[in-house]
């Protein structure tokens, strides 16, 4: 959690179990360092699975709220920062009680998804009733990746896009987003600019007027002039040329630039798994795209044109001028990435259960520390 | 054309070809009776295949504005009826010379998309500005199915929904619908309420204070109830408690009611059409959903939850009370309605080449006779 917050509230990994407290630890809510319960078992963070309620997300916009108040009452208008990322619509998503039944969706998906709008709904009231607050702050909404179709209707839906999380489809990938600063930005303003939640790093430290350092390079572009342009655009026209890499673990699957985006891998998820059940592409099928394996199309990427073809079912044949053209560009913008691209050290193929939260600071008053085991590192993978 | 209409302008048959006026006599443009001219041959009325390009919607723009300006001007108030239907979106799609890369679709069909919505923009501004229609107008703006996915790039997407136009699952069925009558419906009101065309029948019947006759049934409910009770519904709710039948051909496919639909039958297209890329559903494949050959369901329906999973992606188990519940309301509805079905007489099962439109009234005029063949009507098949 040491990230550079001055202040922490909630877990350090998300809800989904089970967890025994033998095999794993169940997971802690910390304020701070400190410990202060345990999901599933403290009282005020218990989790009602069978059911799928939790009051969860009404003590985490309680939190916001309370800490945006502080800031806006101590600080006299200076600049704050709130990461706020409510997990329940993470599968086995839930919702507390008071929500239950309250969406067109017959589903706790559909009731987790009201009670986030309506806390959204609440955030924002506190921001716009101070004067300071509704003039300088921006509030950008987004997701971290697609619907998790893999989690079928405990999940939402991605549209007309192809797969979900987990896979370098556009389901995977493509994100509604939402900034919000009426002194800046012009309601209804539209931008089809192609971004990434990594641009929103260089687009706060200039809005902080900081300087970014410069011994290295930042997959960070400052949003910053298309966010307050108010300039309306109308679908592939796009002010900055940015391009997207979609990977999974190390390998590059695929590129995008402008609306072409070439698939240089394709892979779902196992055939086996999906013979279990499992399904990252559920109901969907796009031949030579859609692969049970790793399959390569270095020679001969597939390409789509995501503007006339969002939903990535029709390759663009290999023998027009188009698909010539587009793949020179492409090619050329893959290979420039990958000559310059600096592999970092990998960081999370160490795993060891003793850095589990067996016993973190706080667990004795609350007399749940648990027994941890011997450290014992070894070699794990993430395998996606 | 002699539905009951006082005056016509248009085509009989969409625009689609080819025609080669022997095998088949090209498409007439008719004024009322009389043929004013042909698609492709006449100046005024040519389609440029190969760039998409045709002036077809401007024209039945312009005759549409002039049919409402004539009805407020000569009629004092006195209410009309105008069925406005272009073609233009129908594969393969045009756009006037004005509208070619309008669309950020980078197609013809966003083009033609984009043409439409002006044209019914113009319209709008028409009716708007005549204070007895702005009053008095009932303006309902649908399509007649689902997006043709079979025509790819060349037509739209039915986003989340399964498969396309020609199809019993929801691409090929489900529609938007907008009804604008600011007098009587508010703003922004949205219904749940599960309908179709045909209701438009008896829902403007209602509106002329007419009465139905009593000696038939027929399958349209009046919709005025839901139009006009200003009350938004949010998702399952609805106020008529209608059922929904899905039929290819005279095959009783599938049977909604509420939020559940049975599948009785399923089926896309055959196998050997799919093999030379004939697709209804394009990128989409459901076990035992998105079959290519007529499947039989009748005691085991293939169940969903259209609110729950509007993509009819993931059956309901069969072994689930949910699903034993919902399968016996749905078989009693089936029944119902097949018990009272009182079939037709065939219309559509004798074809006759001496039956198209050789030489229309008006032809000798134009110079655009053609030698009509000898009548020789045989049985056909319209297999869908």
């Amino acid at each position: 959690m040491a990230r550079g917050f001055h202040e922490y509230f909630g877990t350090p990994n998300v809800h989904f179990g089970p967890y025994d407290d033998v095999k794993t630890p169940n997971v802690p809510v910390f304020r701070d360092q400190r410990m202060v319960g345990r999901l599933f078992e403290s009282k005020e963070f218990a989790i009602d699975r069978r059911r799928q309620l939790s009051n969860l997300t009404q003590l985490y916009t309680e939190e916001a709220i309370d800490f945006i108040r502080r800031q806006s009452a101590s600080r006299s208008c200076q600049p704050f920062f709130l990461y706020w990322t409510p997990d329940s619509l993470h599968a086995p998503t839930f919702r507390s009680a008071a929500f239950a039944g309250s969406s067109s969706k017959a589903s706790s998906y559909g009731d987790a998804l009201v009670e986030v709008d309506h806390s959204v709904g609440r955030i924002m009231d506190v921001i716009r009733g101070d004067p300071c607050l509704a003039q300088n702050t921006l509030v950008f909404f987004t997701s971290d990746n697609g619907a998790a179709l893999v989690s079928k209707t405990d999940a939402g839906s991605n549209g007309p896009l192809l797969c979900g999380k987990q896979t370098t489809f556009e389901g995977g990938f493509r994100e509604p987003a939402i900034a919000w600063w009426p002194s800046r930005i012009a309601p209804d303003t539209r931008t089809a600019q192609v971004a990434s939640q990594m641009d929103l790093f260089r687009t706060i430290v200039n809005l902080a007027g900081l300087e970014m350092p410069l011994n290295r390079t930042y997959d960070s572009n400052d949003l910053g002039p298309v966010l307050f342009a108010n300039r309306s655009e109308n679908g592939e026209g796009a002010q900055l040329n940015s391009s997207m890499f979609f990977y999974r673990g190390d390998t590059l699957m695929a590129v995008r630039n402008g609306p072409y985006k070439a698939h240089y891998w394709t892979f779902t998820n196992p055939i086996e798994e999906f013979r279990r059940g499992i399904d990252y592409c559920p109901g969907s099928a796009v031949a030579n795209v859609t692969t049970h394996r790793l399959t390569p199309h270095q020679k001969a990427p597939v390409l789509f044109h995501l503007v006339r073809d969002p939903g990535e079912r029709y390759p663009i044949p290999r023998w027009t001028a188009e698909y010539k053209w587009a793949k020179r560009q492409l090619d050329a913008i893959a290979e420039q990435h990958q000559a310059e691209m600096q592999p970092g050290v990998p960081v999370l193929n160490i795993c060891d259960r003793a850095a589990m939260n067996w016993a973190p600071e706080g667990c004795e008053q609350l007399k749940m520390c648990l027994p941890k085991p011997i450290s014992a590192p070894y070699h794990c993978d993430w395998p996606h």
